[in-house]
């Protein structure tokens, strides 16, 4: 597909992006090298990715893959939150009905392993939208994800299913689910590239093989997604909180929108990591400029507001999101959100939070898509999170 | 719900079952007496389960659960098999509308690790009707399902979502999904008892959380579900076997009928043990006297049927099987099964294969549903599969 010839007229973002909204790039830059210096073991300079098409080796410091046998002290998955619907009447077992018959539904599905000697904190990781646990597991390319490299660092993992999804696919609700193709504007909104062109810099590997499993962790809805605080969704993730007790929360891109609100109703949410959130929360009093139509953002109360002040918050935003619109829905939209990002970090500090988003760019690491934590340099962009939660104190071992 | 009194007037099924078709049960027990003693190390007579409501401790000769560490060497997961739409026209990623655009589904998802010096050939676990992946997982009440069992008996386990089910929902097919409440007759069907009653025996936790664990460990199809040899479900989980290789394919209800139609299509498959299959394949020129009406027997040629006859089939039943019609098709459906599954146990044979049923009661351990392997009992169950594979040479080191 990479071979063909495009008559596309849009300009191909490849540069470092520049942005009304900025992070204090230098600040960010030199505390992640001290970083990396101090924890010296399993860094390395090297070869973190290979583009098959070129062959040209893509360099980083970053650390190593680790191809140790994994330790797992539990493992086991589960299902959390939901409800049950409870029919009318009398169940006969000789002549069945629905009457007097339940349905439980609603729930998350979670899966979950825990390492020995385990950090105090777990994460718990949500995908996004259309997306499910798949997301954290291995990469589109056939590496480790996220799963399994917090694992061997440390870190109870819990992924999500969120509910009417995937494995939580039960739903109160009834749904008509339909094949639209659409793969090639995915393709775009997801920041590979403009159909049937890659961005020459971008972290996604040039195997059509890839790219096939990459369309493949899709699955749909199996009822309505509604975005509020005491959604189905929110609800059972809250419910998730409940049953581990105190995590760090890592969303991605649609469940950002959840993952506000969720952290709004759990004290138990200490800390959230968002990748390229899709949507955001304001307080109802203090809306900010309109940016951009899609996904408008969500007003809670200023107290609930407040309440994402207590914890640190960063949000990763990747390359190749456009400087001024291109014409393509799906890459213009990243212009709304990363702008929106960045109101959202100042509206939360302004009230004494501790927001901070990392534009990839603007440290010096390219090419990274709407999924940097799978992408071909993932494990570098792990090193971030890790360096994060360092930062944060939430990656201690002490209770 | 326990307490209700009921008003049904069903016999209670409780006794070891007596059937027109019966295993030789003698010999069954005989050699697994000599197994088990050839295995002394981590078998101990023990409690293995208790009753949480007369707190009547099941006592059994089984393996006693591991509770050290599991180490893996590798673990991850990826979509295989399916197909692609790929719809005519021109993607114009200005004005996107499905035109040139694609849609990958059908495929199936699979969840795998593998532990340092892994026997040669893997157990591949397939769900059944309404059920997924969890079902090979932690069971209801929270104990460690086959998937980590095997794993730490030295086997690589790759867990299946089949197409068009909870994390594979990508379907080529549209659907429409309703949620009727139905888990009362359910509750029969599956063999826990006569809702809103347990059987006396049944091996499953009176606990109404994992009742309700148990409820929710289902999920829709997310499109048509045909079984046939080139059925999406069969094609899919055939490629899976075309990737790993050699294996040995554990299926559960349902995918009784897929899996014998996957091992006619794939000769990857070394081995079957097919836990409580609902449907059955037999020679077209040689269909059997007809039992029962619910899930008509499958006719395939009689150079497929003798496929079937090259490698070791072992057909695994659960105890509460009526003796008689009690009037509850959920029930009375398993007497149909049961004498299928002796049918083509004798088809089989008779034709140089070597099939067997192994009907729990027989051989003393009652009281299992129609899960098995993730019952009270469920150690037990599993010591019964590793004397299977022993016993028929699928779990050597070498390959």
């Amino acid at each position: 597909m990479n071979d063909r010839t495009s008559s596309q007229r849009a300009p191909r973002p490849g540069k470092p992006d520049q942005d009304l909204y900025r992070d204090s790039t230098k600040e960010t830059r030199s505390a992640r090298r001290a970083f990396l210096a101090s924890t010296a073991a399993g860094l390395v300079g090297g070869v973190i990715g290979m583009d098959a098409v070129t062959g040209r080796a893509i360099a980083a410091v970053a650390s190593e893959a680790d191809e140790s046998d994994l330790i797992v002290r539990r493992q086991g998955s589960f299902m959390v939150g939901g409800s049950v619907i409870s029919n009318p009447g009398t169940f006969d077992p000789y002549h069945p009905t629905p009457a007097g018959q339940t349905f439980h539904g609603d729930h998350a599905y979670v899966e979950y392993q825990i390492p020995p000697d385990a950090r105090a904190l777990p994460l718990v990781m949500w995908h996004g939208a259309g997306q499910f646990s798949k997301t954290w597991e291995t990469t589109p390319d056939g590496r480790e994800g996220y799963q399994s490299v917090f694992l061997r660092r440390g870190f109870a993992v819990y992924i999500i299913d969120q509910p009417r999804r995937g494995n939580a696919g039960r739903s109160t609700v009834a749904a008509t689910i339909n094949p639209t193709p659409g793969e090639m504007s995915t393709f775009s909104g997801f920041r590979l590239g403009i159909w049937p062109n890659f961005f020459p810099n971008v972290q996604f590997s040039r195997d059509p093989a890839v790219l096939d499993q990459y369309f493949r962790q899709q699955t749909p809805n199996t009822g309505p997604e509604v975005v509020a605080d005491g959604g189905v969704v929110e609800s059972a993730v809250s419910a998730l909180f409940d049953k581990i007790g105190p995590g760090v929360l890592l969303t991605h891109s649609f469940s950002g929108g959840h993952g506000w609100l969720t952290a709004i109703r759990t004290p138990n949410i200490k800390g959230i990591v968002s990748y390229e959130p899709g949507q955001f929360v304001f307080p109802a009093d203090d809306m900010p400029p309109v940016v951009g139509a899609a996904l408008p953002n969500i007003p809670v109360s200023p107290t609930d507001f407040a309440k994402l002040t207590k914890i640190p918050i960063q949000i990763v935003l990747g390359d190749n999101i456009p400087t001024s619109p291109t014409g393509i829905t799906g890459l213009d939209n990243w212009i709304t959100f990363k702008a929106r990002a960045y109101q959202l970090r100042d509206w939360l500090n302004r009230r004494g939070g501790d927001a901070s988003v990392l534009s990839l760019p603007d440290i010096g690491i390219y090419g990274n898509t709407h999924f940097p934590f799978s992408d071909l340099n993932s494990l570098q962009i792990a090193d971030l999170l890790s360096e994060f939660l360092s930062q944060k104190g939430l990656d201690s071992r002490d209770a």
